[in-house]
């Protein structure tokens, strides 16, 4: 029997990686013969570098950048055990918990450090980058990432403009001449999950500027300030930024990364799915089994558990879940291919003592889950 | 497929057969045509009564009683559906529950009331009684009880000695033959899994006196007074009562019962077993489920789900159990025969809550295992 262990992390418990290795050492007690594959998983959200590093061998690495307010800190990101991937996350140089929370303006955050991981990346001479884009803190439309690769971005007065997204109002022109060479020679995937456009009432600013701090007023300026980058966007590239589906992810990030070459938007888990194989893992398993910390109705929207059934399904395999907590909506991954699912909760017991027993309570779910599959089999 | 389902209940939420009926509901969204039997189990402590009277079309019947302390209440007792058998639980009459904690005494704590109920039972006509001794408030050695049904408890000067525990020490003579007649028509099933003596370290006052008020003063009087009531009883009856493992449950009642006619101690979940015809049902299943409120290393010690997985596996038939919690040390059930257990819980939330969503709970892990248990037979 073969099985395929390709979870999800457990947040704030249980990287991807320790979270198959519970689930296998559980059903070890009952298959202890069967051929365990694990596949640690991720969507392109938090914990995905950490599940590629996982599933590539490979390492962190860490480097000096701009934090969204200026300061320097330390980012780490990942590259693949072959050295030919680098997995770069941008709430690790650019995200929201990085500015304390009575500082958070969105007026001025820059994603310059998201840039400054990106050029650390190629320097390291990768072939090609997955980019996860959720968690920042920013609202520049890219512009920062663009100004680290080598992006000049001009005021009326030839001056270069300061960073952050209210300064994208004074843009007037763009020089892209300079952005590093070797983003040409480079593939990028870009992990992306939403559809929202660049501006508008379903923009990055008016969607996500609030939960980035962001007033009413701020919000109109800065939806303004993104409608105006994207038009001279438009005016020098004849490119129109702003009605791409996701152009208006983290902040305009996605609007952004369409001025380098070779990026795609796409979904993160399909990713990191190709990523780590995990087709033709699946195709020769017996049983498959996911998981990840909170299972509801929004699992079905390309969480992980959604892109590990989708595949299975392809080849006809069974899906189980293992899952940290299960909201009442769920049932909906039903329809998306998840046969089974189990939360792995045993006691009542408070969030922080909850998430300490994760590891037991995940073996203790697993093996019950290969004792009714083991007891099924004897009894037929 | 036919599929026994017989639970005890999950205590402070659901009944034996609310949590039949969760599970047939979750069974049922996967298997919509197999045979459902329910049959609500216990195994002779809280919920007895309850499941009884659910199991066989019962009916409650109340009826006026002497609390612990002398005051009047009314308490329940069951009645089976064929009106043959009498269900009485003593805590319903002299339970602990019935004392507030500051007038807790078990010198002056009467078990009269469950006299009273066995005795309004024998009026309703019964063959049996089926009597559970937990929870109780008295230390008596079933003396009130044995009052309530015309024993007669004199001291020295032919004076009727008082109720509670202390009067013992005063006892000099028993005479019984005013003892209710129909008695001695009626089987009378006592529900008793603990088997300490009725005196000594391990008795009756040492082991649970203190759990009902007593100081450690108070339980040496108490020893003492059941050790002079058995005296007695020896002497007029050459009936050794000290030493009968059971004997010092319930505050000695386990011994005072002793001395009625056709009075059995036995395992609280083979008399309901027995009850409910379980074993019937099984012999003829596919599969059983059984569960309780939580689980635990205690479970293997004759609780409902060990009676259950007991009786199941003399037909070799698989077992799973589904729980309201499940503790650390529960993996001793598999030795039982239980195969597989799985917890409801499916969200970190506080006790009450969780208690709520007992029902909801219950109808998607059965869902779930039932999901399990079909895509393993198509698999295969």
């Amino acid at each position: 029997m073969k099985i395929v262990i390709a979870p999800d992390s457990f947040k704030e418990s249980l990287t991807a990686l320790e979270v198959a290795n519970a689930i296998e050492t559980g059903f070890k007690k009952i298959f202890p013969h069967a051929q365990y594959i694990k596949v640690p998983m991720a969507d392109g959200g938090e914990g995905t570098v950490q599940s590629l590093i996982d599933a590539t061998q490979g390492c962190l690495i860490s480097t000096s950048v701009i934090a969204p307010l200026g300061n320097t800190i330390s980012a780490t990101w990942g590259l693949s055990g072959d050295r030919n991937t680098a997995f770069i996350e941008m709430a690790a140089a650019s995200g929201l918990h990085l500015v304390p929370p009575e500082q958070r303006n969105p007026l001025k955050t820059t994603s310059f450090g998201t840039g400054q991981l990106i050029k650390a990346a190629l320097e390291s001479g990768i072939k090609k980058i997955i980019l996860g884009i959720g968690g920042s803190a920013t609202n520049d439309g890219g512009v920062g990432m663009l100004q680290a690769l080598g992006g000049k971005f001009f005021d009326q007065e030839q001056r270069e403009i300061q960073l952050g997204g209210a300064a994208l109002q004074q843009l007037s022109a763009i020089d892209l001449t300079n952005l590093d060479p070797r983003l040409k020679a480079v593939e990028l995937q870009i992990a992306c999950d939403v559809t929202n456009p660049l501006c508008g009432t379903n923009g990055a600013s008016a969607v996500f500027g609030p939960q980035k701090g962001a007033t009413v007023e701020m919000v109109q300026q800065l939806d303004h300030a993104l409608y105006h980058f994207s038009s001279i966007v438009e005016q020098q590239y004849h490119l129109n930024i702003r009605e791409q589906p996701g152009s208006g992810a983290a902040g305009g990030m996605g609007a952004g990364l369409l001025l380098l070459p070779n990026a795609q938007l796409q979904s993160g888990v399909d990713i990191v799915i190709n990523a780590v194989n995990l087709t033709r893992q699946v195709e020769s398993a017996n049983l498959i089994i996911t998981g990840e910390g909170r299972m509801d109705s929004q699992t079905a929207q390309g969480k992980t558990p959604a892109g590990v059934a989708k595949v299975a399904k392809h080849f006809n395999k069974p899906v189980i879940a293992i899952v940290g907590s299960l909201k009442e909506d769920y049932e909906v991954i039903y329809d998306i291919g998840i046969d089974a699912v189990f939360p792995i909760l045993r006691q009542v017991e408070n969030l922080e003592t909850t998430l300490k027993k994760s590891r037991e309570n995940l073996i203790s779910t697993a093996q019950n889950v290969a004792r009714l599959w083991q007891l099924i089999k004897v009894n037929q």
